[in-house]
């Protein structure tokens, strides 16, 4: 026997308790930092939960973020340079990783807040965090203003990609457990992943 | 030293080995099953690892889907009957769902070609997935055409939702790990969770 909660018990639900429920309900979710700097070298990292692959030719992936939250500074970063980083979280890092979703004003930079590391690579202008396995490297493509809530969907193309030696297969799995890489649920919890199996391509 | 894979390096890549890096470097992603059924009762499974969460209030999910796959057949369905469903896996069932990713024709339904078990709930019209331990029912509310690369971006309001007792926590959390939920990473590998820590909101 289940427990069910119907529209009725979310609409009557205190706001924080359905932002918890609503944000874990959707199963597991790829949790990273986003790198950005702004035009007069102001660096800002922000968590998001939301990022999600769109296509691997070209190569998209896609993150929402909420218009009236801390992460309009990496909105208005992307908007002013195009350019951001992908940074995946591993247990080394979570704990300063999830600091940097408090209420930093503008003029102070996440790095600095939670100690973590920027890192500057070829011609890419935003930071990548040192102390990330995997990191990305984006140019913004397209902003979709979703009218159904406000909230605001940025699509980038991946630039370049690195990871650690040995975590790519012959077929290009990228195994991100080995990197060490996390996950998380809702809006606060974290976990380590335990790998049951990769399967065969599935044919009738 | 990490290794470095350019834009150059992804457009003379493999297709296949590019879809599995590309796949597989978001980070770890929710995986379901979505249950449809069309206007004349025949019912339809698909594996999605696209779902995130895009608001709480209204309680939102979107997803997105190639217009050029089986997936169709979800597609053309939710269009119909305005319904959907998302069910969690858990280890039991990843093999099955895994399968339902090959390409049946409209006329199977992959209940029947995974073994898996149609539930009907209240008014819902598309069947749940039985041996989910969390379900959700969702109502059409927008389609979305992504002009960059023609995928669709499908947003649903959460109609019920059901879960095992003992599973929500007192401030609305949900305890997807406890219930047995897994993640997915790429295009075919599936992983447990093992909790990490809940962090406190954070603040400056």
């Amino acid at each position: 026997m289940k427990v069910q909660i119907t529209a009725s018990d979310l609409i009557q639900m205190e706001q924080r308790k359905r932002a918890h429920l609503i944000n874990s309900v959707g199963g597991f979710k790829s949790v990273c930092l986003i790198g950005t700097v702004d035009k007069i070298g102001q660096t800002n990292l922000a968590i998001f939960s939301s990022i999600v692959h769109i296509g691997a030719n070209p190569p998209l992936i896609s993150f929402i973020m909420r218009p009236d939250s801390v992460e309009r500074h990496t909105l208005a970063n992307i908007l002013e340079t195009g350019s951001y980083t992908i940074n995946h979280l591993n247990k080394s890092i979570y704990e300063q990783a999830h600091q940097s979703s408090a209420r930093y004003s503008k003029e102070v930079s996440e790095f600095d807040a939670t100690g973590l590391s920027t890192e500057y690579k070829a011609n890419c202008k935003s930071p990548f965090v040192k102390e990330s396995n995997i990191q990305i490297e984006l140019e913004f493509k397209q902003r979709i203003d979703l009218a159904i809530n406000n909230t605001i969907m940025i699509i980038g193309e991946i630039k370049n990609i690195y990871f650690p030696e040995g975590c790519m297969q012959e077929d290009g799995f990228l195994d991100i457990e080995k990197a060490g890489t996390i996950t998380c649920s809702g809006l606060d919890s974290y976990h380590l992943s335990k790998s049951l199996a990769r399967l065969p391509y599935a044919k009738v």
